[in-house]
């Protein structure tokens, strides 16, 4: 990674603000894929610039995106994208989704911007550099017992019922009256300015954590897997994400229940 | 209710956005409340501010804030505040929360503004008007089956556990990939927008409901308790709002179970 490579993943994250901004709340309606979720033109629009930035400037790297599927490279770099990761929330009005660029080098994501189009707000984390947010320093804030910790989930209806119990089992471990629901990747941006403690998910694909990763950890804070593993490409989707270190195994001890 | 309380009510909502502002994101920590429900500076500062402007301007109107309980008034009429609608959020950095100001007259809502300061997003309802946003009308969308239906609440964990039965089986019928949690007060202006078809909730207190209901109604949509009948002081908390009265009928079945 080179510092145009910062430079370009700025300008990947101004292509898709541009494609989404005319769309928010202008009634759009979703088509379905596969599974039934919902997908909307600003997604497709936002992946499509990105995609048409990449294929001019980085030609010889992999591009993995979530509308349009893989692209084998030759560099042994990917960039995976999520335009729009949060379509629910992008569709019911509020700015809290975002559009997730993560590098990719053997696998592991080096450099993350979490980018929320329509309150211009950006989050980007290097592996080895201060998370910065809108180009000033932020920083995850210390939780001295998993007690206090507030907690955040996208929603109980995407966990499995076994998961469903881990969660309510670390949920219960935690300040349960300031839990809060919704928010897809922002939560993780949210951790890495200081605001959240812990996010606790599963289900995500690839496009969904890779970016989060350089931005909370270049923030002070941790992300793994539920059995406390580091997040690749090969991960199984269960993901956590803690501001402070410190309490990586009260969160796994709680969540193994 | 005179147009002068209309711009009077507006004077509340600023005066509410200007004591909250300096707050957010600033590492506020939260104190308790009875229930242990969280509560900061920027809730007391907020209400204190249009509690003066009340004490100045409105002496013989009751008032009926959150945070600092019942004034009993002279005049018939009750301003109720809810200075914060969404702590849990505001302390998650988390831009969805909402001051909520109403005035009722013979316990029910004649007016009803949300508020979201950090965005200066303002939603204003007045019995017999047309809802604005930001001082242009809005309006609820159509929704020709519940099966295509947006349902949003604020998260199951309030629920009761015969309540959370009757809302997955309300969430059953409606189109549950579009489903989103989180989101408090901002869900009732969503729907006021026509970003959402129904919200669902449970166990809210007056200052919480009294001012979506003029917001959502102005818009053309509906709000009503669980039985279907009208939101006034006595209400039990059970809340429903639509943005397509003709889906009434249909919610309250499915809601049934």
């Amino acid at each position: 990674m080179t510092p145009d490579d910062i430079q370009f993943a700025e300008r990947l994250a101004d292509a898709a603000r541009e494609a989404i901004r005319p769309h928010f709340r202008q009634g759009v309606q979703p088509d379905r894929k596969a599974d039934a979720s919902p997908v909307t033109i600003a997604d497709r629009a936002a992946e499509e610039a990105m995609r048409a930035l990449l294929r001019a400037e980085r030609p010889d790297d992999g591009v993995h995106g979530e509308e349009f599927g893989v692209t084998e490279g030759t560099s042994g770099r990917q960039w995976v994208l999520d335009p729009i990761d949060g379509t629910t929330a992008f569709l019911a009005g509020r700015a809290t989704f975002g559009t997730l660029i993560a590098l990719l080098e053997g696998g592991f994501p080096v450099l993350g911007i979490i980018d929320q189009p329509i309150l211009s707000e950006r989050w980007l984390g290097v592996a080895g550099r201060e998370t910065t947010f809108n180009g000033a320093p932020v920083s995850t804030r210390r939780c001295r017992e998993l007690s206090d910790a507030a907690l955040a989930t996208t929603g109980a209806h995407y966990f499995s019922e076994d998961e469903g119990h881990h969660f309510m089992a670390l949920a219960s471990k935690t300040d349960h009256k300031r839990m809060i629901m919704g928010g897809d990747c922002y939560n993780y941006a949210m951790v890495a300015h200081g605001q959240l403690d812990v996010v606790c998910e599963a289900g995500l694909k690839l496009h969904d954590f890779a970016a989060l990763v350089p931005v909370v950890e270049g923030a002070g804070g941790t992300m793994c897997d539920w059995q406390g593993d580091p997040l690749h490409a090969g991960s199984d989707g269960r993901v956590l994400a803690m501001g402070d270190p410190a309490r990586l195994e009260d969160v796994l001890e709680a969540l193994a229940g």
